[in-house]
């Protein structure tokens, strides 16, 4: 990746319950940055970060932060949620996640995972 | 803004004084999000607000903030540097700015602030 000229981003968007939702994913070498958005803004910014590995552990921790916006419990159980496959993913990178979403529910978690995934620049 | 579809982002590539160097730039409609990056990291993200205007001062004012990196002083000197003009034109937006320079020397600022011109969002 090092030796590619550009940074690699890609967006999508699709109506999700009736809400239109953009995501955007670009990769830098150190954070995987996705937005999620339906409201057109930035919204919360949370690093999640995986945490130093265990040998006997196989399931792998993950930190939360939100570096911007309300620090709600919700959102880094969200954040959570969303970034964990694409830090896994991405080698364990950590993710830089801005979210604003309208709808949260869970059956929604899964079409917005799924546009990350049609993203994937990792 | 708000109607079109798709989050805007440009970017462009360039060697500074001999220094392979990246920019990203963003619209989100509350922040102008930048990545300026000589190592293909987000590098030091910092937020640039422009402060509430007084209507007897004519420069703005702006608050930095580190959200992820090393809190170094230059840093938010660089950061105003950078991203004041780019609020300014984005009718005082917030920018969110990603900084990985290898050389921050002041002749290679203004080639730096036309790359970012160069990728206009806002």
């Amino acid at each position: 990746m090092a030796h590619q000229p550009f940074i690699k981003t890609r967006q999508t968007e699709k109506t999700v319950n009736g809400i239109s939702t953009q995501v955007v994913c670009t990769e830098f070498s150190n954070y995987i940055f996705i937005v999620l958005t339906q409201y057109g803004k930035i919204g919360t910014l949370v690093s999640v970060t995986p945490d130093a590995r265990c040998s006997d552990i196989s399931t792998p921790m993950f930190t939360t932060k939100v570096l911007l916006g309300k620090d709600e419990a919700l959102t880094h159980v969200y954040a959570k949620n969303i970034a964990t496959f694409v830090s896994q993913e991405a080698g364990n990178r950590p993710v830089l996640l801005g979210l604003a979403l309208k709808d949260c529910s869970a059956e929604n978690m899964k079409t917005l995972k799924d546009m990350i995934k049609s993203c994937q620049v990792w």
